[in-house]
């Protein structure tokens, strides 16, 4: 593995094309923080097989063009090339791109919108990071900046229609019902697709594909996922939230999200790290809910805004724990940078 | 006074289990800015009768476990000591914990609630100190982040049940309605509830206590609480808001801490300051009505925020009036800190 | 002309009266980023003419009155004098003014609402100032957030009738239909309109006045903002927005002030910077559509927010780019620090 790298490695040295698919894939790669091009292909693998299992395969062809065109607009902008080459202008830019193909309707004015926000995501990434230099890192906040205002304006542009986005309504108050018992076979589809909607999609198979990726990058990044997503699932089912939701995975992909984080990216990792990490990924449980019905009258979803913010609140109070200075995993080095 | 004082942080220094009670009494002066015991106890015993008096002596058990948990909490993570033996790590842990037991049914899971609620407030409060440090203090902000995400993510889980919670609703415009005159009795009501309901109470009885909890540390913030429950009452009186949520007390509490933190803790006291203290109270009328109609879709209360928001908005012009620093009040230092 | 303005500054300078006179014709030009007792003037002009027309001459009253209070609360405060005499502390007051007046009903509730809101938006101005030193400037913020909080507390006081105030609504799908082709003199309008409403006229008189008050101080100026609007005008007919708010000039303002920010103030003008001008300009046009729906279910417009968050995302990345430090013009350079 390590000698296939370092082959590819020379390669994209050599050549503008091969270096510039590199950045392209080590940002599909960098929306779970993995700093690796093999982790980027399985990724994309995983995100074509679930559009495709979905029958709407414009959505990985969204993906793609998403983020070729946020490394262009970085280039253009003359960012830092440590950061590009690490993929850190380009993660931001697929989720866009896979956000407003899933939402929105296939027509000419959603492609441009398209290409509008994988570019300005990589403005709201320069920003971010500035903002928040002082104590964290920009997450996919970017993303989620970007495709809220996109998906908000549908709401005034006849030329754009929000096909999937919820409906608005006013916040009330919750039916309360009797919890059916957890089946195993619901929690097995709730754990996998909690980790497959981190990119959009309802599927198993991407799921596997996805923590394939993780692995072959970093072991405890695979195994932070699995376990944040397991813990995600039983907790949302014991607060008694809808089934439809957990098992979907629609509380579960930005709880998956905060125990990579947490658990082995910003801190050395470490009981007192776990413990920390799963208290966080917990709460990003109840932000998730939290958040769905604070957007409830805004008629948009949460996407991955309760990983985000959950996430900061943790990374601040940094001066209780060990900097994750010492890790040896330069992916997270890079994007912790 | 002084002299228990001194004997009792002596007992303190020499025990591992007074110096807790001492932390967690602290924590409960610290609501209202006050680095004392003496204070803590008896605004202590304002909630304790204050629930007694509305029959839910559940919501100060709920009040004294949150305090309690969050100072552990604090402690697990190895925050600095000052901090800690100030109380500063506790106030809003009781918040949360009042808050809670205030707005939800009484059933396991809000007791799981309260213990997270609590711990997750200490996190948020080494959050916000780091984040708002160049310019401010956290005031009761992680109260009011951690409590809004809780009681938001009860619309999505049937386990807990937001039974006192206000219900959600459009904004519409307000039936305008020819004021009544204000009797005296409504005015000193409202007044009083305004004071109490920082510990979210309407008791007279207990804003007596708080009073005079104020007044054993600082004559100075009895003052300006009283000041500032008057002028709230009056001002929402003249703008003509519902005469129910004025004799309530709820238009007034935000301003009440508003009053204290401008007039007493952080800035020198004088007569300039006076008159910004009172501009910032008026202004948090005003924010307190403002949030209370923002917070209508959600069907959330607005809690503290309009202190927070406006206390913060007005410290962040520091360079038009002196420092605080040499304000001889400890619990006032300690707490700008 | 420059020698009447070097005229001007020695008068200015050497009676009280004449210095007041001077800070608050400046403080109406800055609404604009033009730090010019003559475009005050023209501005002035334009914002009378635009009342008169609609009859509503209150409203010019409100706008002196309110800039007059915030340069004499500005000079209580005891702020530093550069940036007094450079209007910084008037152009947020003269706004919430005309604001204040515009979508309120006139009573003597709202005189009292126009002097409190024009004092505070000094405080706000101050405070904003500090939070985003380290990357950028005020805009309009202390404007924005001002009225915001007066506009939504008119939910609660029955003494404050917001007779032009939007109503509230949960978000709803936007029916989709075909847009009509674009007239010329549709456009027109729009355009001229889009540059009004920065003063929350829709006036064609008053845009051509507002114009020649740009050039008089900036020929890139009045380009820009000329530019500006037409750009904000073809945008979003091309999304499909509805016709009457396209020439209305209600989705053009932000826009407007958008370019002049970032094609002339904050950034040395040159290509580069006026095709990042181009993509901060059409984001606003989306971040207005999006502000307008966020909003619908608080009932409150959404002023120049627009401008000031996407002109904020798009200052912090300065590193891209060549900073304004070297623009010879000595407004913008005031304006920027």
């Amino acid at each position: 593995m390590e000698g296939i790298l370092a082959r590819w490695e020379r390669l994209s040295a050599s050549s503008g094309i091969l270096r510039f698919l590199d950045i392209n894939l080590r940002s599909i790669g960098q929306v779970m923080f993995q700093n690796n091009p093999l982790t980027g292909i399985l990724f994309l693998a995983a995100i074509a097989w679930g559009s495709y299992a979905a029958d709407v395969p414009r959505v990985t062809t969204a993906g793609v063009l998403a983020v070729v065109v946020a490394n262009l607009t970085a280039q253009w902008l003359r960012v830092d090339n440590e950061s590009l080459y690490s993929g850190l202008y380009g993660y931001n830019g697929i989720l866009v791109g896979l956000a407003l193909a899933t939402f929105l309707s296939p027509n000419a004015l959603m492609w441009v919108y398209v290409v509008l926000g994988a570019s300005v995501s990589v403005i709201a990434m320069l920003g971010t990071t500035n903002a928040v230099k002082p104590w964290g890192s920009s997450l996919t906040f970017p993303f989620v900046l970007t495709t809220w205002l996109l998906l908000l304006a549908t709401y005034g542009f006849s030329g754009l229609i929000g096909t999937a986005l919820p409906s608005g309504n006013v916040v009330t108050a919750f039916q309360p019902y009797e919890a059916s018992p957890l089946k195993f076979i619901d929690l097995l589809q709730g754990v996998l697709q909690s980790i497959s909607q981190v990119f959009l999609k309802a599927n198993g198979v991407a799921a596997l594909l996805l923590l394939v990726g993780l692995a072959v990058n970093s072991m405890a990044a695979a195994a932070f996922a699995l376990a944040g997503a397991i813990l995600a699932v039983l907790a949302a089912h014991l607060f008694g939230a809808e089934s439809e939701l957990i098992t979907g995975g629609l509380l579960g992909f930005s709880p998956v999200l905060t125990a990579i984080a947490l658990g082995t990216v910003f801190y050395r990792p470490g009981w007192r790290v776990a413990v920390y990490a799963m208290l966080g990924t917990l709460l990003t449980v109840i932000a998730q809910a939290a958040l769905n019905v604070a957007l409830t009258p805004l008629a948009i979803p949460a996407l991955t805004a309760p990983f985000v913010f959950v996430t900061w609140m943790f990374l601040l109070p940094r001066q209780c724990f060990e900097s994750a200075s010492a890790v040896a995993d330069d992916a997270a080095t890079a994007r912790t940078t």
